[in-house]
């Protein structure tokens, strides 16, 4: 497995491919979630096990204010109000919103750099906020594995999202409502939609990954 | 492949294994919907693909009034009731509580004749009201895949089960309401358990089986 470190502008990434270019085989883009970076044990687990496993590309970067990148302010003030306890929920959604209005555009950069023609996306809770408005933006983008994130200001944009969509809740997240994850599960406009639920906090593994979605791309993108 | 059929009193059943026998391997008991019967297509598939590419051995039977079972009033009721078009669900729920009454000793006389020490539990709608409370009395069964059905009934028994459970709800099935079916999943007093939902009516095929249900089995009894 190659595995070399790339920048496009002042976003730093990583890059996971068997052998060859990147543009020869799909392309999986890991997002990562909130206090993670592009080398969380999460993000690793699932490039390797998709490139060996599913002969995939995959690609890492840190969000804005993430990993490698300058503090941003916002993200900052949300880990601040995280360590001091309470209802940090509607506080999560403004955030992650406005993360994710910046880390679009970078992820598009990024899918250009890369020159995939193909490209699936895996994304977790902050990693899912970025993904509904990425890949209703993106045509790229042919399939998602999305989940850990409701409805309050997601589901206007998926209910535009028609590419398969595997989504996955946690039925004992503290953070987001059970009903909220089921509206956004409920609002993507495809019928190629599956919803896998375990029982569980907002945060630890998630049963059954990451083979299940490396099933759920080898089946949509090869 | 083997196939024979076998009779455990009045009990018409098939079982299938790839060689040798059964008691050597774990069962996995089939337990048809309504309308269906041992031989019926969701039931073959399922039992070809076990045997096949699980190791399984699996049997299936006929339900009290199905297949090559003498009619009953109480089916043949709801049969007409049916045709006639109408909201069927509670005469569904009170049919199928009374069938599964008579069923559990019958599957559990059929467990007795085949010998298997280790069994897995198949079921969905009809197959699920039999299996709930089937699950619930047979320390033999030691995982089930249920599903399309609701909490109405089942709830309070399946708050008794705590072997690995896989769920399957249609997020649009007419029968069933999906806050029914998500009650039922709730209700199970295991940590191991899976919901799996999927758009599309009651009846029809569920996406990704058998293979995900072998994967299941084979986790929890090899």
């Amino acid at each position: 497995m190659h595995e070399r470190s790339f920048t496009v502008g002042d976003i730093p990434g990583i890059l996971w491919s068997p052998a060859g270019e990147p543009g020869d085989r799909p392309l999986i883009l890991l997002c990562h979630g909130g206090g993670q970076h592009k080398k969380a044990p999460g993000v690793l687990a699932r490039a390797h096990h998709f490139v060996a496993a599913g002969g995939f590309a995959a690609a890492a970067i840190d969000l804005p204010g993430c990993g490698d990148r300058p503090a941003e302010p916002a993200t900052e003030r949300l880990r601040e109000a995280i360590r001091a306890g309470g209802d940090v929920g509607p506080l999560i959604i403004r955030h992650n919103t406005e993360l994710a209005a910046g880390a679009v555009p970078e992820w598009r950069a990024v899918l250009d750099a890369l020159g995939a023609p193909v490209a699936g996306f895996w994304g977790m809770s902050m990693g899912c906020a970025v993904g509904v408005p990425l890949v209703a933006a993106e045509p790229r983008i042919k399939a998602a594995v999305l989940g850990l994130a409701g409805g309050e200001s997601l589901a206007e944009t998926a209910a535009t999202i028609k590419i398969p969509v595997e989504f996955v809740v946690k039925w004992d997240d503290e953070l987001v409502p059970r009903e909220s994850a089921l509206a956004l599960f409920d609002a993507f406009a495809t019928d190629d939609k599956t919803l896998h639920a375990y029982p569980g906090p907002h945060n630890g593994q998630i049963p059954e990954e990451p083979e299940t979605s490396a099933r759920f791309f080898t089946r949509h993108l090869t």
